[in-house]
């Protein structure tokens, strides 16, 4: 798959009815660093770009055939509310391991259009149930992070960077299958290539990390990971050589660093990030990022965590 | 004082260079309601508008002279931060009862550029203060919500939901001195005369509330409120008359609500706002607004709060 100008043009032209670009803050916690607040999204986080994007693009297929999608809850969550927008009828599978939060705003976001089915917990659970029911419905099947529409989608969150930043810069970005890696990475290199592309995954997950370390794409064993939105066992077919060729570092996260990056958000920030969303603050928080003196923008890419899982990290009881 | 329409295009103007438009978001725990993020401001309020506004029109002279200016907190941290960008030098005066968490935040923004300076906790403690390093100094005095140029940096509020938003609504916008909701109603209501605005005020503090009703400028005795943004003993000299001519309604709030509504925004939306700048969500949550059938713009002024006081409120302990 080459990933086309056009096809990101495409993608921002579409989403401009749906969505604003999202605001880029300063951190009142770092200076020299930059927060991207995907978690302001509608659906509290990213997601809505590809949902919307992959939607629109077969406008006519989607409303004749209904729209099915796999997800672990952000994409979920950006389906109903897209699906629910345009009036078309969504199908959506989560695993029955995702956070009853996420399963919930589903619900609520999708209202009548949309049907929640739960899969058992594992990656290949999750799929081999949304292909089956894909086969039984004929519905249009919307990839969570791998096709030419989720990747434009997601890319248009590096050209608001493009249009806001004048200069170079880093940008860490948190990575499950690679798809907000893989268009961010794409649309910054090609138009800017002394911007500096950094990939951040929870150590415990490590799929993208080992693949991109072995040039090849590597599908690891069942895991668990606090970050419940980074749970890709394995990096896209297409998102995977772009990773290749555009970005330049993948850092691995331990689980405490994502705790303690949702804590430093709240503390310092004000902001309400769930621990995969917050991805991006803990490669910084470990310290060792190799910028290369440039300005950083930390993509936080998702908020979608209950109040009681977050004050839980907070420490606090209730 | 009349406020030009020449007036307003200029603050939009000027602050293009240094600020983005907040974000409108639809809220995710109420249908037909959509919330204006002024917390994700750079200095976590909407006062940024009006700084940099008010310091951009007399640039030469605060440039030569600095600025002044006294505040409870959140104008505080938006002159350091416009001062600061601006390489101006400021003084600011805050009184000895606001929150540690802004006098500390406003001597970070403000660094080397800015002096903090405590006064007694009244408003006529501070605002004599002022004016005494105001003669000894003479530097520009910037006042936080009753000049034309703090008017206009204000509406540009307004301007961003006009732009958003295709048809008629109702709009709820924290008060205190009444520079923000003069300034949106002022722009909103010339331009499209079916939108409907109603200020909202703890009734703890009442001075617009009171003001509202008699038809003049009240007074109010020394109160005590949990909105620490919202202080203002009364309204000004300049804002009053824009309200009277262009707002629809005033709303008291109870203290509870203000609390009730820093939990609702906390659970049901994932933001952490300040009492203060929850305030338009009080109003809601208390029932009884009469939007007349529009959909309905909460505005969230401000996010600054303590992670303490913020847990305190949430009734969490750690």
């Amino acid at each position: 798959m080459t990933l086309s100008e056009k096809a990101i043009e495409d993608a921002s032209r579409r989403l401009r009815a749906f969505l604003s670009p999202t605001q880029l803050v300063p951190s009142k916690g770092r200076t020299g660093v930059s927060l991207k607040l995907e978690l302001n999204q509608p659906t509290g986080s990213f997601k809505v770009r590809p949902a919307f994007n992959s939607i629109l693009a077969h406008e006519s297929e989607a409303r004749s055939r209904g729209v099915i999608a796999s997800s672990s809850g952000n994409f979920a969550q950006a389906v109903a509310f897209a699906a629910s927008k345009l009036g078309i009828q969504a199908q959506i599978v989560m695993p029955s391991n995702t956070s009853p939060f996420k399963v919930e705003r589903t619900r609520q976001l999708g209202g009548q259009n949309t049907q929640v089915v739960l899969s058992g917990p594992s990656f290949d659970e999750r799929w081999a149930l949304t292909e089956r029911l894909q086969r039984q419905s004929g519905a249009l099947m919307l990839h969570p992070y791998d096709s030419v529409e989720t990747i434009a989608g997601d890319a248009t969150v590096g050209l608001e960077l493009l249009e806001k930043i004048p200069g170079d810069f880093a940008v860490t970005v948190p990575t499950s299958g690679g798809g907000l890696l893989a268009g961010i990475a794409r649309v910054i290199k090609v138009r800017r290539p002394g911007c500096r592309i950094i990939g951040v995954q929870p150590t415990a997950n490590g799929s993208m990390l080992k693949s991109f370390e072995a040039g090849s794409r590597v599908k690891v064993p069942p895991f668990v990971t606090r970050a419940d939105a980074l749970v890709a066992a394995t990096p896209g077919e297409n998102t995977f050589p772009l990773v290749c060729q555009h970005v330049d570092a993948m850092v691995g996260v331990s689980e405490d660093s994502l705790w303690e990056a949702v804590r430093f958000l709240y503390r310092s920030e004000g902001l309400v990030v769930e621990p995969g969303g917050a991805a991006a603050v803990a490669a910084l928080l470990e310290g060792g990022l190799d910028v290369q003196g440039l300005p950083l923008v930390c993509v936080l890419s998702g908020g979608n965590i209950s109040p009681q899982a977050h004050a839980q990290i907070l420490e606090f009881t209730s």
